[in-house]
């Protein structure tokens, strides 16, 4: 079977308008790696596509993690001695120290400072800082707000709530032709940052529902999982099928608009490295290859050596490279519908070459077959250049040998991988290539 | 057996005039991929290398072709309603389309357009183009005699015919020590063009004759066929004995001012890519190194997977590269005996290279023999720089340890292989080095 | 057993000065590749080092060379029909041709000149010329002694011996843990010439000081040889355990100020060519790296196809390329205490790495471990930048699958090898590294 070019038909333009919008949508919420954040975050992914929850209890011994408990919060804020709120969760819930504890009392200013995160650099800005695996409290500001504060009574007030609870992911399964499955995955954990992580969730939930529409060669696994105690849960709990995972890929930061950057999976030759670069060659985009580090995201658990799986990692802008990451500057702003866009045909082009990359056999090995007489050579010769067209069909059959796949074809001419698949359609009718079986 | 360096004792100034001699003679003729011309011009060959020709009947199967008609042309020419004759395939055998089908009628000029082929770019040159495979008939003119022609009923005469008969082409066999065969090829089809490829003819040609001279370790091929069919042909009737052929070139473009272009076989590191890559560092000329690519000339054919020969396309501007490539002006001005005589010779330092290239085995392999006392080493110590003889001794040693060929020591050193040959026929004598059976 | 870093508790600048003391002391002795100088040498490094002394008696075959006589010179001199001295051999030993036999005549300018020898490019500095395997005699004096020497008779005098006697050479265990060997190699036959190699013979003699003092699990072999003949005859000597040197080293030109230079081993990835350059990389000094070639110091017996050992030779600026090179102008001005503190340095860094070069297994393969409960993690989550410390512990645990050494992981990571070795230290206390057995 052959399946079709997966991005034919697709308004690109406009997929990146919806992924905004579910970015609008889902800004708001407040996530953590655990809690109703991601929940409600979920729920609305279930608006999309049909959507497995799995929760998995505080405790549960995850290799050599055990799940934490659960942290919701409602309300948070610092009241000056004259009961003026001057620093309100309500307003922007990066303002809380992610699973600060509950904490209702009056403190001294220099008290209240050594629970207080800012970003000197950026004095306008609010930082996001975490604090999972050690109980504290703590409050992120403005480096502003922070050097405005006076010698005062403060009341702190965090009506948060670390219990007995579950870890919670989404999960969506497409049952493709094969039980080989390609893995994309995306963190669900980040509260208010749109490039970081709503853009990447955007792009698993609009690339599925695309999908799901389509015939497909590959089994397609989607998570949306709280960053690293999710990707090691749910590798814990699923690891006698992981070896079914022929490819992945970590989306991340997709919606701002620098170049792309993919890190390659730890293997660093596997074919979804080689998918990527070629979709990458073929594009008009600007890039970067970089290779694997054992930082970022959960391509660190999948990479991990007891697993090995070949998942790259695909951003624009990484983590970490532009100022906006992880502050409040990560906004609506900072995204585009146009950059998501072009982010989700990139992603549609590298499946379009996992899907149809396959090898043939050249059934008139021996010279070249007459293609003039099959219609597929002009029939006026001497001329100073062939087509593209031609030189696909020459290449295709001159390393259809049974040792290259389309993306070799493709890599070693220098022709785009559609061109080579095309060709390769028409001599398999004509009988001058079989595909060999796998 | 060590054979002598090739060009010893040659004086390629004057094979090089020699050769444009040649290509002068043999310019006149219209030549096709069938017919009288290829006789003609195989003929005057003859008056150099005794060479045997063959003639395979039309309609004989060759792996997926057949061999076509054989065309001849007398006379063709277009004249305008006063009897004035304006395009004369006497003039220039350009003129006329190659496998022309006989005509003789009055044409409208829009009629008569659709039957010229002309080069806007170049509007004083004829373009050269072909119809083999398709029954159809043309002229083809310079575009300034095109854009001349008014509304006027023309008379366009044809006199060719296209009948059974053969196709023919010419083969040399030198037999060296070894049944191992070099093969260089050229095609011969092509009508009034000097580059491509009488260059290519007369360089095989003198190569043969300065050869069989000489003694040789392998035995050589030569042959002068029409491209593609002929090559497909050849391969066809000769298919249990290819596996002799150990290397091969084919020769095109070599009589115009650019530099060399080597277009590697597909193997990418066949010894003969290695030998010419070795060659042209060594010269003085500059040169490009180019990966193989299905198309281009005859080396499509012995590089077709089922073949899959370590043959290497030697040139100079490639085809398609020129402006004068397959037009009337790739005439007896752009092609000079002396770029004839230097492709020539870069062909004897390459096929030097073949037959010397060997391993020994230091019979002394741990530590350097007393080099002093064999007078191959300077008396007098502590100088700056050891000379160039002595390095290659050295290097020779220190490399002859069965793995390495002298093609390999040569690379590695960066010394020429020439010199590496002669200090191993020394250290040879001297019995510190011995060669290694194949 | 884990070595500590070699360069701990180590004053470079003290080692440098110690170091060019050494020099100074040994400068005036008059060494060739036998005799009394050599002895004399060997006697001062006894102060350093309990060195074993051979003497090889003249005659002795060593593969294809043979031990030449013992050469000892007391006196030498040029003296005009005046009888006023012009050159003395006590001002300068450079000023006897190495090798002279006795000679005591008069002789006319013109006789003289055939034994003279000088330096046009640098008249001022008299050059160093040995001729040890053709009985010859002659004096190396400065180009303008040399210009200025008028029509006269001269009377030269050469009170040498040339008589059986012995090879002498020096050389100094240390047994470690392992019976596998490291070597290091120095030539001692240079007259008063202090980058080659006085500065090597201190590098070697400074080394082999320090490393005794320290638990070590290599055993070293240090050589005080003569070039060539020396090298040759240990290794005949001793060819069955030859087997053991799993890495060396030839040390030369390591006063001088430029900067460094590595000349691989001919294997030329061996593990002491990769841990050179680690420890170049992660040093602060500029450096070279060179290929292996069949030419150079005693590295060329050792990497002898027979032996074809994983010896490199680390220098400074190399032999033949700083004008002072084998003249008087390499003397005590041209090396300098700091360039050979440094040289010293570097080489610890590169022992240090062969040291502590190991593999381990990573204990916990599947996803990360927590390193956060292990104190090993920071606690606020959300920054920009992980700490360096951090980074060699998530590539330790990652690379760590029984197929990366120490030296892998810091190459690959580009994070300094000694940073690599102490997380490691700290995930093996912790039980998340397990060391593999060689």
């Amino acid at each position: 079977m052959s399946i079709a070019n997966l991005r034919l038909g697709i308004d690109i333009g406009e997929v990146g308008r919806d992924m905004y919008r579910f970015i609008s949508e889902v800004f708001p919420i407040c996530r953590s790696i655990t809690g109703n954040g991601i929940r409600k975050t979920l729920n609305i992914i279930k608006n999309h596509i049909p959507l497995t929850v799995s929760e998995i209890p505080t405790g549960t011994q995850v290799f050599d993690w055990i799940v934490p408990k659960e942290w919701n919060i409602k309300e948070a804020y610092i009241k000056n001695s004259k009961h003026e709120t001057i620093i309100d969760f309500r307003e922007n819930n990066l303002h809380i120290l992610s699973y600060s504890v509950p904490v209702k009392k009056k403190v001294s200013l220099r008290e209240l400072k050594d629970h207080l995160f800012t970003l000197p650099e950026y004095p306008e800005w609010i930082p996001y800082r975490t604090s999972y695996y050690k109980e504290n409290w703590g409050f992120c500001v403005s480096h502003n707000q922070f050097t405005n504060l006076m010698e005062d009574d403060y009341e702190v007030m965090i009506d948060s709530s670390l219990e007995d609870g579950y870890l919670t992911y989404g999960e969506y399964f497409i049952e493709g032709e094969k039980a080989d499955e390609i893995l994309i995955s995306c963190h669900i954990c980040h509260p208010s940052l749109c490039n970081d992580n709503l853009s990447g969730i955007a792009l698993v939930v609009f690339l599925a529902k695309c999908l799901r529409r389509q015939p497909l060669k590959y089994s397609y696994r989607f998570l949306f999982i709280p960053g690293t105690i999710g990707a090691i849960t749910w590798l814990c709990l699923n690891e006698p099928n992981v070896s079914k995972i022929k490819h992945g890929l970590v989306a991340a930061c997709l919606g701002d608009s620098g170049e792309f950057t993919y890190k390659k999976s730890r293997q660093g030759n596997a074919e979804i490295d080689r998918a990527v670069m070629n979709a990458l060659r073929n594009s008009e985009n600007n890039y970067k290859i970089v290779d694997f580090t054992p930082f970022g995201y959960d391509e660190r658990q999948y990479c991990s050596p007891g697993f090995n799986l070949p998942v790259g990692c695909l951003m624009r802008t990484p983590h970490g490279q532009y100022p906006q990451y992880h502050t409040s500057a990560d906004n609506l702003n900072f995204v585009q519908s146009e950059h998501l866009g072009e982010s989700f045909s990139l992603y549609l082009s590298i499946l379009s070459i996992l899907e149809n990359n396959r090898k043939y056999l050249n059934q008139n090995p021996k010279c070249e077959p007459q293609l003039g007489k099959r219609g597929l050579y002009q029939a006026i010769g001497g001329q100073k250049h062939e087509k593209s067209r031609e030189l696909a069909i020459l290449w295709a059959l001159n390393l259809s040998d049974g040792g290259n796949t389309l993306l070799d074809i493709s890599d070693r001419s220098g022709l785009k991988f559609d061109l080579i698949k095309d060709v390769t359609d028409i001599l398999d009718k004509q009988g001058l290539l079989k595909l060999c079986e796998k």
